[in-house]
């Protein structure tokens, strides 16, 4: 039996905040001279895991896309990576951004946070554009099993604008929408502590822009993936979240993989002591 | 070395057009008196596709929430799956609803669209939460591969509303968004027959509402989901979609699979029937 998403969350502070990414890329997998197959991922993932637990990583994030990619074996490194990951300790965070509606989503909830599947993580990250609402299957299943859901609110990538600055019929954004029917449901869950729903929110967002204030995000986690690659400095986390900034989990990808396997735990000791600097 | 599907597709007129698909809940397991299992999925979506053969259907569109749900098993029965059904002759439409950005969604497109991938389909299902723009790394991939790639544009659950309906910043729906950008890439592809890309819209979708007249979806192919279940029978096809009928891949599943195997094939001439009675 593992411990809360939500707990064991809220028992996290500053650099223990710190999401490291799993993300095999061909190119990053090319630099490190590692093969792109199932097994290259693996070893690549196995070391990037290994590199976390000798650090007091405490959250990961693989990016289920380029496990997805090598096929039934790729998920099936990627199985194992979660598992050991969590057999550690470390709480995983699976961004599959799934999203559909009634059993089919349900199905999705299943695989990624049933008890004793494939893919059991912490926490799943999901996509709306069917509604909020159509994720419900998911934050169900995430409240029995104390588990934890994100749902992409506003992202940083510029052909997503058009879509998450659209004005709903009470004239909120896309995003402002989606934010706030997921904080609405954290607060009315059967759960002492906070952050168990969150929202994927890009570190270069103007939020502003799209009707978001500090007050929108109550009661919800942060997953900010973009710090180091994306432009923004972890050390920039305070000054672009505000009083939002204890709810953040920044998340650290390329930046830490690098090059290559040599660098790697220096380079992630470098991004600890980044946000450690900030409290 | 496979047709194209676009060229597959353009050759398919009236009943040849109906997409059958291969949706293993738990509850039609429970009926058909299979176990809800990796084998029993397979089992399941091995008999429907036999009924297909038996009937001469020309596509199908496994939901692949319900394969994942059962971990690297599931999806290896769903390759099986995707793989005989292509052996066949048999158009897939993997209905997977990916989106992400950049490498990510490439990832996604190189497991579902790529040559010689365990998941390789004809075709594939996307969400634009992200922009459509964020998934040209399918578009590419699938003029590549000749292929082709559904993108969620007005869905029918009355949760879809608040997003799908709101409205952008040139004063069209999101779903109306979506569909002009789908059509625009549509007609500059490099491609001489229409219909490779589409979109996926709900047989109940009230249009109009969303500014959506038949020239909004020139050039594209129309995967339109809940027939039969969804309260609309097959027969009001061309009522529901005037001239745009013709490019329409009308999708039956929960109907077909029915209660029983005994009669999965009957259940399905009669789909067959009421199409073709439309022509």
């Amino acid at each position: 039996m593992h411990a809360s998403f939500a707990a064991t969350l809220s028992s996290l502070h500053g650099a223990d905040r710190l999401c490291v990414g799993i993300d095999p890329h061909s190119s990053t997998l090319d630099a490190w001279g590692v093969l792109d197959s199932a097994t290259g991922i693996e070893h690549f993932g196995r070391a990037v895991l290994d590199a976390c637990l000798a650090e007091g990583v405490s959250v990961v994030k693989p990016q289920v896309a380029l496990f997805e990619r090598h096929g039934v074996a790729g998920m099936s490194a990627l199985s194992a990576l979660i598992g050991s990951a969590r057999e550690s300790g470390v709480l995983v965070i699976s961004d599959v951004k799934r999203g559909d509606i009634g059993t089919s989503l349900a199905g999705y909830a299943d695989a990624w946070l049933g008890e004793g599947s494939d893919f059991e993580s912490d926490a799943m990250t999901a996509v709306a554009y069917q509604g909020v609402g159509s994720l419900e299957p998911a934050f169900s299943l995430a409240a029995r099993n104390n588990k934890g859901v994100f749902v992409l609110g506003a992202t940083s990538n510029a052909e997503g604008w058009m879509v998450q600055s659209a004005r709903t019929t009470d004239g909120t954004s896309v995003a402002g929408h989606v934010v706030a029917e997921m904080a609405e449901r954290s607060t009315r869950a059967p759960h002492s502590e906070p952050g168990w729903l969150g929202v994927v929110v890009g570190a270069t967002v103007n939020r502003e822009h799209l009707g978001l204030d500090e007050e929108s995000f109550e009661g919800l986690s942060l997953l900010v993936p973009g710090f180091g690659a994306q432009g923004v400095g972890l050390g920039e986390l305070r000054e672009k979240f505000g009083r939002l900034a204890p709810s953040v989990i920044p998340t650290v990808s390329r930046s830490v993989a690098g090059d290559d396997r040599a660098g790697l735990q220096s380079r992630l000791r470098a991004h600890q002591e980044q946000v450690n600097a900030l409290w």
